[in-house]
């Protein structure tokens, strides 16, 4: 395994991504892996690194322009309004994908997006926005878009949650699964718990929101969920 | 592999269950098999059969007295008292675990159950009763128990249930998942999305009642966590 940072442009910044890749040689499936709102970090970077272990090309990429944002305050100030606007999203994911694609060893037929929070809002944009994508796995980010886009979605969606996670509330992961069930997308939905928001991501050293706490049992569980996922509908063979 | 049908008694009748024993010699980690309300078939058999191919002793226990009841309404009128009734649920229960602790390639301090609808709900009512399982799976049975009873559960609790069943719509699944986080259990729902009830059910030749239907790909999905939840709690080693 091997990896590479890599910078590209995206809304207007310099994003300063993370490329692993696996050993060996050849075209291999290959993963985005989009990152919480706090920003790309070693948890998102070894993610990557375990996804090149067991075979894929990976690529965590960024979402601040090669920062993190450890200030709850600056880093809404920035994820709302992102949140918020569909077309930045995309942009967003859509460069990292233009990344992910030129790798040699990406099979470009095989390509899946997970992500967490905002990352996973934005994985889900990319499949609203008609991406040929394998497979998407959002955690936390069960984030509703425009009137009838979902329907562009032709992979399998699978979506994580804590139970206890008050900024993504029940009423949210309903209208959520609502309009994948409405457009016909093969959803699924597993809600850990007992758990808040990013429950799957280690404590950090910066304050973090109410509402927001490590659950390690259910981040290996929800990192086991992905992995065989990415089984499924991107095997590396 | 090798089986051996077991006669025991339970609820007034004498139950036939199916032991799966695993290759080799040893004690073994071992697996309860509950069935859908339509009572123990070759479907939960062949699931006994592949956990024994995993290296588990599985049983695969009888609801019915050696009888499949394929007409709805006798399966209900059955059913529908036993469900209201924990001690019976605990009496077949317990019978069928007494099966399981006797035979000698059981680990006994390693017992998982799992279970579908009616067999799902019995195997939360040995979790209630206090009995020392290590885990516990229930498919479309997320069925509430006494006030209070829940937090005699000192295992993993794994659920799974079709988004579009009607017969344990989104009231009675948080009814179950409020009863499992007030009692401070460890619990986890997945909701297949567009499944029925009985999803994991391959179709049978009888007539079903509305809302019941089979989802391959969901129930080869639920049959991966099932499978999971054994490699967390009750390994192989």
């Amino acid at each position: 395994m091997t990896t590479r940072t890599i910078d590209y442009a995206a809304d207007g910044l310099t994003m300063t991504g993370h490329l692993a890749l696996p050993a060996g040689a050849g075209r291999r499936p290959a993963v985005l892996v989009g990152p919480e709102g706090v920003g790309l970090s070693d948890v998102e970077r070894r993610r990557a690194d375990a996804l090149a272990e067991l075979g894929y090309v990976a690529f965590a990429f960024d979402l601040h322009g090669g920062r993190c944002l450890p200030d709850p305050q600056e880093m809404l100030a920035r994820c709302m309004p992102l949140l918020a606007d569909p077309g930045r999203m995309r942009n967003i994911g859509r460069a990292a994908l233009d990344v992910l694609r030129a790798e040699p060893r990406t099979d470009p037929e095989r390509i899946a997006a997970i992500g967490y929070g905002t990352g996973g809002a934005i994985a889900l944009e990319l499949g609203r926005d008609g991406v040929d994508l394998r497979a998407i796995a959002t955690v936390n980010g069960l984030t509703t878009g425009r009137p009838g886009e979902a329907a562009r979605i032709r992979c399998p969606v699978w979506a994580g949650v804590g139970s206890q996670d008050p900024i993504m509330p029940p009423a949210q992961r309903e209208a959520f699964t609502a309009e994948m069930q409405e457009a016909g997308v093969d959803w699924r939905l597993v809600v850990y718990g007992g758990a808040l928001h990013a429950f799957h991501h280690p404590p950090v050293t910066h304050r973090v929101l109410p509402g927001v706490g490590h659950h390690p049992q259910h981040a290996r569980r929800a990192w086991r969920d992905v992995v065989d996922l990415l089984a499924e509908c991107v095997p590396v063979t």
